[in-house]
């Protein structure tokens, strides 16, 4: 099947070129086709209250909709590299499968709008899920808090020992960072839920009266994202915000999965560093630069995930050798005390630190 | 005056090796003065309060911190290179001038807390002046939207005249933006407001019970920042928020001032980067690597108010070209409008936007 | 068959640890292999040489890596997700199929070694073609420089015409930045044209007295690279050198396949920023992390090879409109020329130009 | 004096926006003067050679030109805030000292073309400085590995120790590093030595016919850089190439110079960054965003010069703890020595391994 939205009909692109442009994308699109078929339902749905579509052929197009989400779900739904991505493979089968009604899917909405909306659908579950496991490291980390906590281990300045600390405020101080993290995470889940369908061709529309808070609505939007200039360059917008917001725990360790968890925060920034500058300085309007952002994106969100995932296991697991640790604990760690002791015997400050440096130093 | 914390008096350290370490904190720091100035004094408070200092002494201080902050105001109070940074030279000047008590003024407290209590204060006035300013921005939006909006201009897809569009629908769609920013900006203020004096070497302090309370009232912080290691590293991780929050709206135009925006914005992205890989993989406790955030933080803060503030100028002196813009509104642009008008006697848009192009192409 | 490098046998990892681990690495190892059993062989003839191995234990070691290397050519060859890498599944094979003697094809030589030695050889290989493709674009741009390159155009400063220019000016500016790259491309080639192979565990080895030289040789390196740390750190290096130095040309235009070109210059950069920041600040001696510079290393070589290919293409189908650009080149873009004319006569520049400005306005 | 190339005289610019777009150029210029006065002085001989000035005009620019020179070595030269950059400071010294020829020595010559001028004489000194000291601190490092280089200290991989190592190793990994690096650098070198002064306002000169082999012979050029559009777009591009390939060492250690330095790599890699993202995805030919590199540029350059200085001085007084460094070379280390041991006696090196492990762990 010839791809739907070709200016000139039996122009063969080189091939080298047609691989170029493709990329990648009819395998990452997938991952999305739930979030694609959700969003179409809701604009046929529309376009049935505004009296586009008569009954008959919404209810044809929910069940064709419906079959290619069953395809999907048993792994026999594909999406051909010569369609180039989902939306030209879900037109493609109604168009096929439902006659004449297929060809109506599209009134109103165009591709860059149908992919707006699927990838934000995706985002507000992917960002809800990313907060629901930053949640269960912060719980994790409680736990092993209340566990541990209380054994004693060397806090370090510039490398070397240098005052007393805890397994718990070591934990801790991670989990409070978690926890602020999840402030970050709400706002910017506000922020991305906004309904973009209805943008069309990103300049909005006029003629038909397209009903955008019923698509809202019928989708789970908090609102309207009425801007339909925003709604297209809110996409890379939104995408960065959200890997900002999901950025990763710093971890360093002597164990294989740390030592990737850290080398993957590197990873993880090079994608957000993807988008940002993929986004920066283009020309307003719709340009094509802006689907190389799907990669990233998708790749960004699954390493948050996953790493929680395993940061969770780390932390569940870990056991600390509490004799190791309490005897790093040596005398010099106390200095400071043993200065703020004597300073309360009256001395200032700086020569009863002067005072206990010299005792420890003798020793 | 020899600097307060060498280890070993006498060491002439060599010049070199001093210039390198010192950097620019000398010059950074007379700017972040009246801060650190108001952290000591509630510090010095607090010490009155938990019994370290007499309310002469504390008497002493105060004054003498006054005195400081009147000669700053005046362009006399200078930070000697020699010196390093201003909490030496605040220091120096108390010692000299107030006796025995300047010595005290330290107690339970490091430099380093010291240091983020300043910045701390330095970024909640700097964030809480960002937030008005993008207000403002939006604010100017809006007039020019009531005065200019209702003005016709094509809108763009790939750099060509594609669709109509509006003056208002170009301007909103940055004014939207900044809305949604302003929902960061206010999760990052709720973020960033916890005092974090009394995390004293990075570790805390259990001797002189330091009331960490009366220092965030005095200081007027919504919570104390409890995890004394949380304080340490949440300084990176605050000001890379604050940058990430503030980042800048790009713009592109052919006017020197605009061209200098689009710059600008990857200079800030280069201080921001800057902070992120400073405090990234290093190890758990206080590295001096930290004090390196300390200038472009800064610089990032300036260029994004002073970019602020030039915008604000810029779209309030906007004077857009009613003739060129609609003149410049070609009939093709209204294809699609046209095919929808098809769809709405039945015809499938597909077809009917075949039609279209198709009569457009033959004109 | 159970990794070969596990410390202890029987310990079932956690299957999300594993993935996380694993990563992508059994796939991109695949396209790695013929350079893996290359470098191998490389390290049999030579164990040979030294009298670890005899005659006959190199000859079955050599027909069972070319049995491997015949059924990898056919598709046959498959990396199981359990083995990790490529490493493990050229063990596996060579130990169950050629019996004891594939146990000791290891001796000398680590899977660091290994990798390092796979991943230069591949490197050079593509570091080449990269090189041939850059002479084959710049000489697209001469051959299209020869054929339009005086068709006049405008030249633009602030994205307004300024100046008579040419197709062949504009083009040739793309065509010696081409040619310096080259000079990068060579210095780099002749740095990474060291053989890593025989660095053993990073640290060399002492006991069997490995002949270096030999493998070198037998490898096509030009020296070997001596020390075994740096050959250990040198990897992240070499990469991001290579990156850096087939960082693609910038393009702009409203044509889908540029835009792609544009937008993948952030992606690429994307690459090298991750291989730069997971290689930073990292204890010395090899540390896992190193493992995931593979991935946006391949990836970055590709995208590299890919849009050479693609702006080969482009380049060549070119097509400038002639009769457009030339009736672009208005009268005032000739302004410094009649100024210059007028200095010829005596006049000074500033005046001269005033002189013109003035007549060009009034026009 | 009023801004040379204003366009419209008595437009008061805001104040604000003034600000904004002159930065702190007319601080940076100050250190590029000297640069400036050799190009305008090569410049105005050429200018003399192509009869556009007679001997007695250029006899009064270059004493003029000679006295700037010497009021600057004196730090009497002031760039006043309202000239904005060096260029105007000169030429407005010439204008009103050196009578109406001060203002035929821009003839053929653009501000733009001047300031490339300017930054690529700079460039070279810089360049063939940094090699300097690069070779310098190999040098440094051949010292201490000859003094100290035998003592041996244990290899660590993943942190912890692994296999015999030495202290010559060690700085024998940085040293052939370096050595690579100066390949680099002499590329660099031979690419950015072409003279871009006769580029004229970025599209060339064809009515008075400058003499640019003229020019690049007088400055030391190694050849002219004939295509005026890429004298433009090389600025950035040279600069990042020079950044690139002067990019520092890195370091770590709990010694406060060190822990900067290792610091001090984001904070260079962050000037990098801003140079290739301000250079980026910019419309062909002058753009004013081209100034923006200029403070990262300079900023990268002194802190790598910095940086091997303080190098040189931190390797020159290296002591390493004899003692300490070779009893941590513990037994283990040397498992792998016993079993290649056993592989001399005809064992595989898999069972060897296995064999020697075991023992070293019942101990």
């Amino acid at each position: 099947m010839k791809k739907l939205w070709d200016r000139k009909t039996g122009t063969k692109t080189n091939q080298t070129v047609e691989n170029y442009t493709v990329g990648v994308d009819y395998l990452l699109d997938l991952e999305l086709l739930p979030y694609d078929i959700k969003g179409t339902m809701a604009h046929a749905k529309m376009l049935h209250k505004i009296k586009i579509l008569d009954k008959k052929e919404l209810s044809i197009l929910i069940t064709g909709l419906n079959k290619i989400l069953s395809l999907w779900k048993n792994g026999k739904f594909k999406i051909d590299k010569s369609q180039e991505d989902g939306h030209t493979a879900i037109e493609a089968y109604l168009t096929e499968n439902c006659g004449e009604v297929g060809k109506k899917v599209h009134t109103g909405r165009s591709r860059n709008d149908q992919s707006l909306t699927m990838t934000r659908l995706f985002s507000k579950e992917k960002l809800g899920k990313i907060k629901k496991e930053t949640e269960n490291l912060a719980k994790s980390l409680e736990q092993q808090i209340k566990k541990q906590g209380k054994i004693k281990m060397p806090g370090y300045t510039h490398m070397q020992r240098a005052m007393p600390s805890s397994v718990g405020m070591w934990l801790g101080s991670y989990c409070d960072s978690l926890k602020d993290d999840l402030i970050c995470l709400d706002a910017v889940m506000k922020i991305i839920d906004q309904n973009p369908l209805g943008s069309a061709a990103g300049y909005g529309e006029n003629t038909l009266g397209l009903n955008r808070g019923f698509t809202a609505k019928e989708l789970g939007f908090g609102k309207v994202q009425a801007n339909p200039m925003y709604c297209a360059f809110s996409r890379g917008k939104f995408e960065n915000l959200i890997l900002q917001a999901s950025s990763i725990m710093p971890q360093k360790k002597n164990y294989d999965v740390l030592e990737l968890i850290r080398g993957n925060i590197a990873v993880f920034n090079g994608y957000q560093n993807q988008i940002e500058n993929i986004v920066k300085n283009l020309p307003a309007g719709y340009n094509r630069d802006f689907q190389l952002t799907k990669e990233p994106y998708m790749k960004g969100i699954k390493l948050a995930l996953d790493t929680l995932e395993v940061m969770i296991l780390v932390i569940k697991n870990l056991e600390t050798k509490k004799t190791n640790l309490e005897n790093a604990c040596s005398s010099e760690l106390y200095a400071t005390d043993e200065a703020l002791k004597l300073v309360r015997t009256g001395k200032n400050f700086r020569e009863a630190y002067q005072e206990v440096k010299e005792k420890f130093y003798q020793n």
